[in-house]
């Protein structure tokens, strides 16, 4: 019997190649915790990546990435702009309300999971600025957002500004931060816009165990050094998490992950038509189809997640075989 | 010039190569979080080896491990007995703070950093049965403790007929478990005693990035593994956690790392005499020196932190080199 | 030129005459905290007026009643269902999120802000039972509702037989707890129905300063009595909030209050016809009417504040005057 | 019988007949919360009580007083230097732990529980400046101290300076500020100090249920706002709490009330001689005597706590009759 071919999720793949070579290379010993020589050379390395001045810090997985870049910006009395459907409303477990102590995760409407300065001030301007309601201290947008789509540098340039106006703090969750700015031309600076803090994702793009926290307001880190040991994810070999993340963004490995995954997905989305919930711009395809026809694709061998009662969850991945990705490409046009 | 000669710590020291093969042989996708074939081994693992029922999380450190277990045994309102100078005092930057809510540590005296009966008496009695002072919720041990001694099984056994009198929690730190464990022979049932939870220790003993917190109170694992996800601890390739702790303990590799260890730590200790601060039990050793002998040591390529003014700390691992342990031996005796 | 005709909140009237006697009588020292004579007979008198088993505990305001009772249902991981209007999520300043740890508010929908099993349904079923998403632990209902619409009891059983169904602890905010009582017809246990823990209202009611917890369940209030004292709600001269909550008791005066206030409003809903955008049951009126309308309004003297841009929310008190309830009723039907 | 002569505390005496009166004064309706007329008049008259500019909030307890104040200037991975027998860490029952989000209490030494610049530094020194060890970012100190004794200016300076230095908050407990201030002459400015941040206490000076926080630094208040309504401590009815402290302040009320309890408390201390473990100095006076001699005070009358197994504590209040005082006084000298 055939393999089966996999598209439920990128959050499970293997780990590259030269990710596995990274770690053994530093299996030396070294300073302990973010001590080591390779920690010390992240800073630069994304510095460079994104043209700017940034302060990066390693942990384990994209819900401590979020929550601890969001403790820099947000008081336990305050809340977070966030989409209804964003992860951290969605799918971490309430980590949220654990890390900021309570604050208040605000809900806002949005094409496609991405918001919109106008989505946003209908969530913030009916706030009475009194002490009877929690205030906004940040906005938190996802690149690319849960639905596979990717905020164009102007559309992040406006919410910013918007950010700016208010005072503000503006949050990237870039979980699949790679697949977004492949789509849009592979500049970094562009995918990411003026966010005070990144949450850069490296687990779904072919890595283990490490995701960066991108402070571009550098002053932040301080406390969320302080906050990220607190919080039991300083790990005591941390050199193998920094040499996953310097592995990636070293010889744009990162972005050559995300193209392979998004191409898959292009190839899929092709055959997909008006059967398609949302642009394909990463490497999530929403596909609209009934249970039967699910048990059609499942029966030839492609494994995904139900979307509710009429949908498909499609998930490429760096390695998704060529082969694989035609496949469904074909089965679906055949539906 | 010659390589230092490492005594600094034991964690940052190399994977242990069977825990490399390990996690490549989990490279291919399998289900995420917790849900993989591996994870799935640990409980009956573990179980075996305590010859009682558990239920075994993954985390990537210590300071989470132990945290995520109090949490099960200690309300927000409450507070937990341990030693003045235990590492969830000293050493996790107010983690026990966070993930219990503002709970409080209550501190106890006790010899080589280990505590008695009597001295979790003399913390606990004094306390008013009133709402104006914090409650003892459970009690936190460290196997082998920050001085590197060891609880004998009837000593836990005292502590844990105390706990039960009382109705605290009992939970153990096991940071090095398995240093403790080889010191009274290799039963594991012998060294964990009567506790509620263990943090077993990994990543001090030739792991990469992987903590078990062992519930022998099964019924403690369910809140658990939400508190773990809301900590960002789940990791979304799990797997490779899973697969460093089942190498560790399916052919006792955990207790041949810490015998080799242990044994270096005797071969130094050997020549110390007068010099010992506490007994060497596991591979800790706490050598009375003054500064000029440590320039001595550090002269002859020994590295080791201070210990105060007079003292030095000198740690050996899973891997440290015979020879390097015999030199230090050596010059010890030369001083 | 006249006194205005105040119907802007029932939470900054006078306080009621008996309630100043009541608090002078026990000026003479006594225990401090809650160890005085008068704390002591409140959970028989508050057994008696609902005809089981109950522990009352006294506060300052409906916000620390709210979240407290809560913190005895709810862990900092699991989250509490209540309308999207309701008073713990719009106007308590994030307080849930600060005495539930991080807990979660999840937001049902309901006409006149009443929940019903449909609607919490429809927010609890979709939530997968896997630790990525906030589990429910209790549900909150307020009685009378944000608008001022009352709970028969057999909704309450309907709710009451759910939580019981699903493992939720129940909550009752009830703030103005009396008013919907005394449209019920004054029988206290119909008004609660099987919750487990109510906050009933004092203030808005001609209290000062104090709110009763009442635990149905009474071994929930051991953990409160902590949590009061370490919120910073165990006042030493305790005795002068169990004086205002017994005085409201003891001769039903909470009643009587409330059929004043309740009188009021239907004397004033009765011109309203057309224009009541909720069933006046207790002692709000929601009235359409335009911004020149309320300009008539307030040129004859009436205070209140407006609902939005085409509306107006009036409250009446314990004592508002007939003759101003008479000259709103005339002005609304002059309009 | 005679009725007993009370000396267990100063925190359940009746109220003064000025603070009755005031309450009374404020019945008429006004705005909610701290709108009203009275609330708004705090600042100046503290302002001018203090000699410069400050930012004042009611809350019920000193607990919420002291805990609100620390919030504004501890992050939750802070810590606070106090006294190993400071209110805050022996009797708020974790508050500070709740408040302050899990923030750490860092106990120093000091005789009669003052602290002094050596004391603390002896704490703070010995921190590693690393992410390992918890932070100290606010000192607290309590005036009169918990023992009774009274910073002199000279020493508060010397506080404040170091504070500075090391770029800590610096808070007062004065939960028995006027009997500080009124052995010190009677100078509110020389008894605060360079404080950010005093707690007033104003229950167990003849109050009934108010304490101001009072914040020089008045930037910290605008979030503190925030918390309290956050912490539930934002009553509706708040007139009632602003009265009573500016009954206090207006005509020198505190100090003529503190002047009378210390006075009694001289009246008694001037016959314990030997027996004083601390100075007296304000309406505290710790005296030892066996469990005999207690009995026999206790069977004259006098109603007051042990203090361990060989002393008693006394308190006066503003209302300690002086012939009680005085029997109090003959009763000690002729034990």
């Amino acid at each position: 019997m055939s393999t089966p071919m996999q598209f439920l999720s990128d959050n499970a793949a293997s780990v590259h190649p030269k990710l596995w070579d990274a770690m053994r290379a530093v299996d030396a010993p070294d300073a302990p915790y973010d001590g080591d020589a390779v920690s010390a050379r992240l800073d630069a390395a994304f510095g460079e990546m994104f043209g700017r001045e940034c302060a990066v810090l390693w942990v384990a997985t994209g819900t401590a990435a979020n929550c601890l870049a969001l403790a820099s910006m947000v008081q336990p009395h305050g809340g977070v702009v966030c989409h209804r459907e964003a992860h951290i409303e969605m799918d971490e477990g309430g980590a949220p309300g654990f890390y900021l102590h309570g604050a208040k995760l605000l809900l806002a409407e949005g094409e496609s999971a991405k918001l919109t300065p106008d989505n946003i001030r209908a969530v913030i301007d009916p706030i009475r600025d009194d002490v009877h309601q929690v205030q906004p201290h940040a906005i938190s947008i996802t690149q690319a957002s849960e639905y596979g789509c990717v905020y164009q540098p102007q559309e992040i340039a406006a919410i910013a500004a918007l950010a700016k106006e208010r005072g503000l703090g503006l949050h990237m969750d870039g979980a699949r931060f790679a697949n977004a700015c492949a789509f849009l031309g592979g500049c970094a600076a562009d995918a990411a816009g003026a966010v005070d803090a990144l949450s850069f994702g490296c687990v779904k793009n072919g890595g283990m165990s490490a995701e960066a926290i991108v402070f571009f307001d550098t002053g932040m880190a301080e406390a969320a050094r302080y906050r990220r040991k607190r919080a039991g994810h300083l790990q005591s070999k941390g050199r193998y998490l920094a040499a996953q993340l310097l592995a990636m963004v070293e010889d744009d490995l990162w972005l050559s992950n995300a193209r392979a995954a998004n191409n898959a997905a292009q190839e899929i989305a092709s055959a997909a038509g008006e059967r398609l919930m949302h642009p394909v711009q990463a490497n999530e395809i929403f596909l609209r189809c009934t249970s039967e026809e699910r048990d059609v694709l499942r029966s030839a061998g492609f494994e995904f997640y139900d979307w509710g009662i009429d949908a498909a969850r499609l998930v490429t991945a760096w390695n998704t075989p060529q082969d694989h990705a035609l496949a469904l490409s074909k089965a679906i046009a055949a539906l």
